[in-house]
């Protein structure tokens, strides 16, 4: 088995580890004559390995109990809609920050149930950058104000939280969740997409302030209702066991590692390593403002398609896939998730040098 | 390894064939150097898969082209919500039968989105058989006639589908989807959670006349809009992959075991090994009326809790497990879909007969 440096922006590599152990409990999960995916959701050990999640994550991410945590289906783009229906029902009208194709899907379906206030938009210059925020920006009476944490296809994050006073703060935290230590309380809610930094695609993350939950729209949907969820325990109905299972996996490898500050020093350094090649570099050039830089997705150009194209093939030949940017930057998008081992970051600067050389 | 037989009512039982190759599988899909929970859906091998398993259940199901087939997320409870939301926008009415617990839990949801008609139930009766229904009980005007064509808790299915003319007929088939053969030109719309006869809890399969899709209401949340999936092949967002690659694997088995032809002759026949049994014993009762048995879960009760509890505990002792009947009917279930192989069947009535034999 020849396993290779996978850059993908999502579904993205998973810890070797946690693979090795899955392969391992697939037909007989640690004594019980049964995987994972075949046991009842009500049985003492999948009960076990929900609680066990739940317990992993508030601890890595230090969740206070005044928070539920949920496991739901659906992706980010459920909570587009969730979110406004169970959030947008007080002044009926919300905040939002534009900065990337993700936050504009988010805004687009909170229209269709409130009014919604686009305070600052970063599209102007191909979303390269986070716009400054400052409080007197916000509407008070809000419900809430949207942000996307880190934008995925633009490799920009938030270096700092915009201050929103008692108006509660949501994040699409999809691609930088567990990446960097947050203080939860600032926030009114969090939610991600596992397929980055939890798990596999099909479940979600939603850690929500429970004075929050309680208050949604009479047409929302019963499975589109936070309290359903908050009040079963993420057990109303099935929930998507096995990424469950994983995602428990993955939190108990990041614990392993020493927890969120250990992994967001790895992941400083191995951005690190890319940013300061890229910013020394007479070839390749980054494409996002110092200061705005994501620490997970890098997106990089050559001056020409032809070059892009070539470095991109390259790669692949030597075990190094999907660094191909998203069609509205180009060039090259290296994602460097929790679970990219820091020597697929150093084959991937190496092959910069190289190529840097060669084309020089 | 020592792997029991899982009479679990969903999730549930899964052919270790396709257990062994995922394990197999598990680091390295076929020279990928990924595995499949590691692969962007917009990668070619994943497309591969996800185009394979539609292919295969079109060719299983005999599913016409005129017909989408979305894999979807969330399970049947989300399509509770989808299916109102999406069809109920003509007359704003609908017929639903009432056969059980998730048979209520349809209509409550769908009472939310407009009116809704229970044209029969057999509550009266704890749901042991399927009311009659002839097609002078339909309203022509309605936007749909909704049935649960099998009831997981209480072991009933319908002999024969309704005749309702040009009403769209829309079944909840969770648990006996692929198990028998049905002419998908009878209905309207199916809908099944994967998590008994399909693959793990996490997809949610939709098979749906493409005439029907498009008319949601304007409340309708993008994510529950048919349309929405219908139009991006099921990957407008990130799809449950690595369940749907699960549903690939069991179709694959499905269809070399002879497809759906050959596995309703298994179905049938360990069904026979258990309801001959129960209609001889002195001692065991089934609680279904004959005509409405399912071939997938089969209820029946002895004359005591005590003997209940008893007969539970030594079949778990014997490597048979997840026997408890549902709360609401007491006694035992077994659950005996597609992947719980013959001899598992043969073992629970072997000790079926002695349990008989002590006790008598």
């Amino acid at each position: 088995m020849s396993r290779v440096y996978n850059f993908s922006a999502g579904p993205s590599v998973l810890p070797e580890p946690v693979l090795e152990t899955a392969a391992e409990e697939m037909l007989d999960y640690r004594g019980t004559g049964t995987s994972v995916m075949e046991m009842s959701h009500r049985s003492p050990a999948f009960k076990d390995i929900i609680d066990s999640a739940e317990a992993l994550i508030r601890e890595l991410m230090g969740i206070p109990e005044d928070y539920a945590v949920l496991f739901l289906q659906g992706g980010a783009s459920c909570q587009f809609a969730m979110v406004p229906l169970n959030l947008m029902t007080g002044s009926g009208r919300a905040d939002y920050v534009n900065t990337g194709a993700w936050s504009k899907k988010a805004i687009a379906e909170a229209k269709r149930y409130g009014t919604v206030n686009v305070v600052a938009s970063s599209e102007g210059k191909t979303f390269s950058y986070i716009p400054e925020l400052t409080r007197d920006m916000f509407d008070p009476e809000a419900d809430y104000v949207h942000i996307t944490s880190n934008n995925t296809i633009y490799g920009t994050r938030y270096a700092q939280l915009p201050e929103t006073g008692e108006v509660p703060l949501v994040a699409d935290m999809s691609s930088n969740i567990l990446s960097q230590e947050y203080d939860v309380r600032k926030f009114g809610c969090i939610y991600a997409g596992a397929q980055k930094n939890i798990g596999p695609a099909g479940v979600t993350v939603v850690v929500i302030r429970k004075d929050l939950i309680g208050n949604a729209r009479d047409i929302t949907p019963t499975m589109f209702n936070y309290q359903t969820h908050a009040k079963a325990g993420s057990l109303f109905n099935t929930p998507p066991c096995y990424s469950i299972y994983i995602a428990k996996l993955v939190f108990e490898w990041v614990k392993k590692l020493g927890g969120i500050t250990a992994i967001q020093a790895i992941n400083e350094e191995k951005a690190a390593l890319v940013y300061a090649f890229l910013d020394n570099s007479p070839l390749f050039s980054a494409t996002v403002e110092p200061r705005d830089r994501s620490i997970m997705n890098i997106p990089f150009v050559l001056p020409t398609d032809d070059l892009n194209a070539e470095f991109i093939s390259g790669a692949a030949n030597r075990g190094m896939i999907n660094l191909k940017g998203h069609r509205s930057v180009g060039g090259m998008r290296a994602s460097i998730y929790n679970a990219m081992p820091r020597k697929g970051v150093v084959a991937l600067v190496e092959y910069m040098k190289n190529f840097e050389i060669e084309n020089s």
